[in-house]
């Protein structure tokens, strides 16, 4: 008999994609299904950036450079001192989306078996990359009853043993929404130091701030040689399928260690990497509009969750996602039945169950994120749907 | 001390790209430099492919499925059908280039420590994929006498133990040229069957046989669970840039296993996925007209080689690739020469040495690998730099 590897085994299915199928057949029968389970921005693309690919005149399209166009990185250099971080066109890898950066910093700096601590809960392909990497992924609880702060850096410390090498953090959080403060950021640092660990910084949303400014683990002082900021264009300008992300750092033996892995995948995305450049351009105010978009939506449906029965959303500061605790008794039977066995006026809303955001098991059994990645409308209709399936669910607690 | 992985310490760098330097200073002293070091060809991306992408007009750039477009997917059913292999869309799945699905076949049938068997000198990336997923690569070696022809299975027996799971070909071959025959297909076929081995088949230059035609691992009957195609539109199209590959197999448990790999990171590029969709229509004697121009030049360079004076190039008969074998003590230091003190006419040829195509520590040390990427005019100066060179480098033998 042939055989899927352990790992081909361990590997998770997305929690946020394995209830697509149950989607599907709603809609085949003709029910409307509202996206909240999924990052995927409705906002257009900008025209601009969309339009640098589709006035490009080359004649071939080639391999880039393995860390990516060079008049792209050195745009990049523009883009980051736009937002406090100084770094050089070196320290910067072009990746195919902050996933592979995740993976690159996993490999680079991460032997089979090591282990990365993360607050749970956490963006779920960090799982992914961990079980390819064969790294061990050690959760720290955060809690939904102080909108999911950092765990104290006590509850961290107990977790780290030899292995340890690093520590992940998405800020602002996915899928949590928090921002982490300014304190919190020097909390981490002093830990990093204390304990030689490297700090992995997921950065995607870094211009989604709603309460307060992004602290970036690049604006922390005396510890470049631990950072590295996983980044990606995907959200900030609504570009997710062009798959152009970044790997920074300025310790130059993990980017030794990075371009290695970087060139025996040849290049990143050709076309992207021109919409990426063209992005920086983009006017100011750019931001400004997107995040008043967002502001808005996360009020609404903040305010929408709050006032139903037995449901708590903390307020979320930053990125574009709310978790939520609901008055039922499994968020994943919840989240199918929605789907499954539930309409409200030919309508229903799809949510991504918690359980798959906590490494630990049986945690998040009540939660729900919710991507506030649709129009003030649509959101308001799905709020109605999900105030009539709480009232009508059977498991209810 | 912060430190990087055994791993990142082990990946090997690009033996075609670590000369890149070399390159540069020679170009920075006013050397025009043909470079035959790496499979970029100079042959322009088909118009309309390219237009694809520039007239499409949606207005989010939204993730596409994890397994790529279905629209795409569906497309290339007709493609694979038109080279006589019969799969479904779900059989597909679109990778981030040829690169992404070696690393997904890697990652969801072998462990840490398991092994694959590869004829060397082989495709030197497959080095970098077996070292993140900590797969170790037996090698078996081909030889130049004979063309590079598949090594005498008895040899390929000899190498397998407890821990093969594999074995990898590149079909026809880089670096080497060599299209496997029928006969050598089914001998490779009796090979897996007998000791339940997978076949992972990179089959990026199927189109560009000169002496005969392609036996696809797919055109082989009674093994469809062992058999993974690694493809890439980058060579058929000239579309290298674009990082559009795809992993296909009749194996459900290995499609299950990768599409969880294919999850994580969460799609493949969404313009390039375009380009692809569009090549599939491109008209029937795209090929021959491709096929013909890579034909007059393997023949230019493969009868200027055999002209100088102690060098041997067998025969290629397919991608476009040679393999010469040349008076020099050692390639890799004659490779860096050529750029670092040699030139002719103000002219040098930046070459591969094959070094870093055979596994075994010592092989290749008095061949180089070419890519015939450019026209015939520059093959010609490319040849007369080489012939001048070999007469005038200190290391001749």
């Amino acid at each position: 008999m042939l055989t899927i590897s352990t790992r081909g085994q361990a590997m998770p299915a997305s929690p946020i994609r394995k209830l697509v199928p149950f989607a599907e057949a709603a809609k085949k029968k003709g029910i409307k299904v509202y996206h909240l389970n999924i990052g995927q921005p409705d906002i257009e693309t900008p025209k601009m950036v969309l339009d640098a690919v589709r006035h490009s005149d080359f004649k071939v399209l080639e391999y880039s450079h393995s860390a990516g166009n060079e008049s792209y990185r050195k745009k990049l250099v523009q883009y980051y001192a736009s937002v406090g971080i100084t770094v050089s066109a070196n320290q910067i890898i072009i990746t195919t989306g902050s996933s592979e950066a995740i993976a690159f910093g996993f490999m680079s700096c991460l032997d089979a078996g090591d282990e990365v601590i993360i607050p749970e809960p956490f963006y779920a392909n960090y799982n992914g990359f961990a079980v390819a990497a064969g790294v061990k992924v050690v959760p720290v609880t955060s809690f939904i009853e102080n909108s999911f702060a950092l765990p104290p850096i006590s509850e961290m410390e107990k977790k780290i043993t030899p292995r340890t090498k690093a520590i992940v953090i998405c800020n602002p959080n996915n899928p949590t929404g928090y921002l982490y403060s300014k304190e919190e950021m020097e909390q981490l640092k002093a830990l990093i130091i204390k304990h030689n660990l490297y700090l992995f910084s997921d950065e995607a949303y870094r211009e989604f701030c709603y309460e307060g400014h992004q602290t970036s683990a690049m604006h922390l002082t005396g510890v470049d040689d631990h950072v590295i900021i996983m980044d990606t264009i995907s959200k900030r300008y609504s570009a997710c399928g062009g798959r152009i992300g970044a790997f920074v750092t300025k310790n130059q033996q993990v980017l030794d260690a990075a371009m290695k892995f970087a060139q025996a995948r040849l290049s990143p995305p050709g076309f992207a990497q021109i919409a990426g450049e063209a992005a920086v351009d983009l006017p100011a105010d750019y931001f400004d509009t997107t995040k008043a978009e967002y502001k808005s939506r996360r009020d609404l449906i903040v305010s929408r969750l709050n006032q139903m029965e037995g449901v708590f959303c903390p307020n979320p500061g930053g990125a574009f996602y709310a978790m939520a605790r609901l008055p039922i008794d499994d968020a994943d039977r919840f989240c199918q039945w929605l789907l499954e066995e539930f309409s409200f006026e030919g309508q229903t809303v799809m949510l991504a169950p918690a359980t798959g955001f906590y490494g630990t098991e049986g945690l998040g059994k009540r939660e729900v994120r919710l991507a506030y990645v649709l129009n003030s409308n649509d959101l308001e209709m799905a709020m109605d749907c999900l105030a009539a399936a709480i009232k009508e669910y059977p498991g209810r607690v």
